[in-house]
């Protein structure tokens, strides 16, 4: 593994434009589909590196270096932000707002991390870039938008990626947890649930409070259905097979004598298992027109799905390379095997797209006394703020560096070795 | 009314007799359509007394008194027993038992009061028949069995009683009730309520009780179901109007660990309404198929319809003319508007197989102290046992006596007055 | 009743200013606490005739009329428009809109009639001040705010209604329906029902949809709520008794992955009878606390109560002189006995404050053609717009007419008669 | 490993009473604490062939053979058979009924193969007592009775056996199942769950039918119990981690017109993890309890615990060493990794009561070509006769023979070699 050590040989100088690069990433999130300053900001760097930069559906941007014969490697950041008041009291804090579509004004916060998988998959892509007599291959260096509403990777997809640049032979991501900072989790298989959203218009017939008889009520019907869907995870699904549906959502009318003419509700579903999931999807529409032919309900139910997110299973081989030689790099104590997490990701369409195989890493961020304390004491649930927390805020060291040298290792793992 | 004072002139030595037989018919009560004794006991009176009696529909006895021209009465007494062990503690106490079809043993038991409504009934057909000069026309005296199944005025039909009878005008019937005794209640319009059965059996899927994914779990099916059909009282019916949905059985399984695979409810439905009766069964069968789809039910449900009772809905002007002869002979304080009872009753067949008028009364047999002390208290309902409660003990006095002189006073305010 | 002759003697004269102010009034609705222009327009109007007139509670207005020995009279007209945004395409239809608390626009329009209500009791007390040799007493003619809201009987009330003007004997109300104009609808006894609000807030613990484990689910516990909920109507509840508990909201989270930590409910309920009421809130508390308890839930609830409206109860007395008032007047085929309807109002909180009795009573407002055709075919619910409706279009004519005679005859059939 | 094959030199031969043994147990199976016969066949087998036999815990059988210096392993066979009427027409099927408590006739079946249990153990007995000179240690084989009903294994301990026998080191158990006949299955950790059945009573109050209002409907309660409870699976178990909650019986009422005053629900319960096995059970309480609430039940629930199996978990060591001896000696094919079945054992009560660690490993029985065939239509579940089924059939070879060597390679495996 002497190329890494090449590859990595001015990482500590690096770290210093990195973690201001990742300050000033937090400070200045991005929603959605709306990554625009951020994809100027490392489509300026990538090229600037002698990447070949597109912007590929509409804020990404992938950065190509192609360095002889080789495998090409595809390693993606997201970029997207959350809209999330900052509350971290940080002095690279958050101050962007925006308005909401009922006009309440919240904040926009890096609250997922993903500022930090921006700058460390940078430091990755200009010490590749740098020492490219280390190595032979092609690397590609991708930023996609969205990951927060499943939408950015189908947008890369949908603008051609698969065809604008070269076949990889094997991708890689890594997220940012609410673990122990310098440690790294990686597993074979499933990592990451698919999560489905499912907006679920049941009709009533609407009537004056005081006359029932003349209502079909909604709020009774969407009662049942929330309470019936229980059996879906404790009745139809084999103990200890891992699926969820949750009812997130459930709101029928707006005064007290008003019998409401429809209800809606938001579903969330998580699976491993693709067969599971159409089971789960097929017993949720299964119950919710049963309930409502009980209900006597004037129209048919409508189902609408969103934010879909694939499963992410990791490629046993891959997985088992790159964990070989993250254990060969950092040492013991540093890479531990990870349960499977039940959020999503919609990293897996871009490998998915291109028919290769990939694996996906956790990277620790929580300062080691302050995680090892909680876990002490059991109080990790209520000490430590998970992404998504108005309080998420990573340890930039030594969080950054490691995520930094992993895409590095990673890479390596599968690069020709130059003699 | 001279005429009534004239049939009713020996009341006191016949109620004589009639005490001794209502302790006979109380000692020995006999099951629905088992009443040979009692039928044979009321068939040879009658028959002493001049009647023309016939035996209808098994254990059913009419006799019939022809006497001049004039409106035909038909006066109905039921006289079925039910499966209660007797706990009054009289000294005429059944202790007659049965072997249940569970092989456990049970009593029999006179308790509902229709040992009254024979020794009544035939106490009027007697005086009647003594007083033939007193007025003119026909009077029926029927014995119907098997009140307590609904089968017995079926029975009777069943067997041809329309053509085997004269055609009578008018019906009458009462009732016991556990009211201020030497009290009678009068109602036009509905007295007691439709009242049907329904047996539903709904289908799942057997399995382990470890294995919930393999079955497809009726218990839960028949809790959703019961759950669900509160709704039809609560939401589909008018506010204030009657109607009852009551689940008295809801039985699955017999083992911890084994998922059976069918679930049986047993549905009571009480209305007012002939129109809404069939709304609520509507609804039931909505319920009932659109949770078994919800299930995945891989069977349809059944439903058997049993003991179906029909609405008794006194004829306004039968009514009210009775009324009249009641308050003029009993005077005031006897007779007041009685409110419609959610029991129900066969008796209405009869009439309506007819085509003809009935009104139907309630006779008191609490005794007045007792009674009124527990309405001051508010504790009728633990201090008053009612019908079918193994303490229910009327009063024979004045209650039989009342119930003696109401049927012939009911009866004389249709006859024609001989002049 | 040439008494009552004498001061109808105009009324073809009257009812032009009448009409024109009613679409005046029409086409300026102001809503519950701001009927700041149509109280100013009622005072102004009562002082040129005389009366006494004050402000009370707020937009209230009281015009007292002494008029010699006799009876005070008390007549209520209430005054205020709904938020619904008017479709009847009427010449004088309101264009008036309010920006309601979530930044909505809606229109403001008298859906309920109240400006009829206004227009009527203005003309019989201009007609009473016309006329008074023909009558002795005193008519006090009060216009309430706020009856939408079951607020302004309340602010007149507590401004010291009862203490500013003189005590009345009796007291009359009436309102406007959507049943064909012509009639009016009299009955003794419970009228409208009394009416209670309930705002429940159940809390659980929030967290990420794919976390239930983490949670405690309230919109599991809501559905749970609102399904037991219906047993107290159709438990818990006398068969036949009315009584309505709506839910009419049931709103819990908003994104399908994201577990809600509370739920709210908003119920309505209805009854006839006080005693009732409290069993039927009972029972709510004790549902939500029980269901509460089962989930686990880490708070109490939290029961909130508002717009409570009274029982509103007819005096048999009262209710049976003004009707054969009301017949005496308009002959056959006008005055009908109404069934007790399932709406509520706020009237009899000002005679329950005096302690006098009161009657309260309905007039028609649909064309007779359109609403008997509309009977016939059995299409009343769909084709007659009700009270609330945007399309609620009381037609002025033979409408207004019969409710201004109707104030009329009420006071008449009370105020001594001068030789 | 040359002993073994020293020992199972007479398999061959031995087989021949092996399976006569075993037919002669099938076809006279013995209830639950009542295998009088079969465990006087057992005890006079050992004592013929030396060993010391005790009887423990009524129809428990013990028999110990010491030979020499080195461990004690204990090996047990359970002996009980099942209520379940035969159905697989094989010649040696039984024929023995029972008459059930409720008066109907039931069949006795070896439906669980412990008669395959008894005679392989028995096999195994007999040839280390055979071939002393190839081990040194002490053989105990247990036979426990009532396994099918969680009672045996707790008799035997009641009944001292800690105390009436020497402390074993090591303790060993296998179960024939509807798996591949020649394949053993063996795993480290949790193989059984826990499972614990709960007997709840909730209480209402009894009413006719028609009269809801004078019940609290205990048909009701139950439904929304059966209900709530789904969420402890649904919302309270961390996704993909075991935990059965099944209602496998919810009864109350028999009558359609009688509402009952109590229901009975009979739960079972399985986990793999004491910790979750607690929070399941408080949580069925905490659910029970906040329902009965709701409903104002007069009396508190009542919770009887029964049939409780404890977790059956394999130490990793004795696990190893066992499926090593098993590789070694069948060679590649036969041993597979099974995963925890969600079925549960009373087995693990006699090695914790010792505080020694154990093994537990399962034996196919099902024809190889009929196996496989119905894997590859994916019709295992309705073509293979589980155990507890009528038709359950093992194929005597080659399962009794695997068993047989199972037990002798196992207790070899921690046998000292004798030199």
């Amino acid at each position: 593994m002497q190329d890494v050590d090449a590859v990595l040989a001015n990482l500590d100088q690096e770290l210093h434009w990195q973690r201001d690069l990742y300050k000033e990433l937090h400070r200045n999130p991005e929603l959605s589909l709306q990554e625009h300053s951020t994809a100027q900001t490392v489509a300026d760097r990538l090229a600037s590196w002698g990447y070949a930069v597109q912007r590929i559906g509409g804020t990404g941007v992938v950065g190509v270096l192609e360095n002889g014969p080789g495998v090409c490697v595809l390693a993606r950041a997201d970029i997207d932000a959350l809209p999330v008041t900052e509350a971290t009291g940080l002095d690279y804090a958050s101050t962007t707002t925006v308005t909401d579509t009922d006009g309440t004004t919240v904040g926009v916060m890096h609250a997922c991390g993903h500022d930090m998988h921006i700058a460390a998959l940078l430091g990755a892509a200009k010490m590749l870039a740098d020492h490219r007599d280390a190595w032979s291959g092609t690397y590609m260096a991708l930023f996609q938008p969205a990951e927060e509403t499943a939408a950015g990777a189908r947008a890369m997809l949908d603008d051609g990626l698969v065809t604008k640049v070269p076949r990889p032979d094997v991708a890689f991501a890594q997220h940012v947890m609410a673990t122990e900072a310098g440690t790294i989790g990686t597993t074979a298989g499933p990592i990451l649930s698919a999560g489905d959203s499912v907006r679920i218009t049941v009709h009533g017939r609407g009537a004056h409070g005081s006359m029932p008889h003349n209502s079909i009520d909604p709020v009774v019907l969407a009662a049942a259905i929330v309470l019936r869907l229980q059996t879906i995870v404790s009745r139809e699904t084999m103990p200890g097979e891992f699926a969820v549906v949750t009812v997130g959502a459930s709101n029928a009318g707006s005064k007290s004598n008003i019998i409401p003419d429809r209800a809606v509700l938001l579903l969330n579903v998580r699976t491993y298992d693709m067969a599971l999931r159409g089971r789960v999807i097929a017993s949720i529409e299964r119950i919710v027109r049963g309930e409502c032919a009980a209900a006597g309900s004037p129209r048919e139910p409508e189902f609408e799905y969103y934010d879909q997110y694939p499963l992410t299973t990791n490629d046993p081989d891959v997985s088992s390379r790159v964990t070989a030689a993250f254990n060969a790099h950092f040492g013991p104590g540093v890479v531990y095997n990870t349960s499977p997490a039940t959020a999503s990701e919609d990293f897996s369409r871009l490998p998915d797209a291109f028919g290769i195989p990939y694996t996906y890493w956790t990277v620790g961020s929580v300062p080691s006394d302050v995680y090892r304390t909680a876990v002490e004491n059991g109080t990790v649930a209520q000490d430590i703020p998970a992404n998504h927390s108005p309080f998420f805020a990573p340890a930039i060291d030594p969080s950054l560096g490691v995520a930094t040298q992993a895409h590095v290792v990673a890479a390596l793992s599968f690069f020709s070795t130059v003699e």
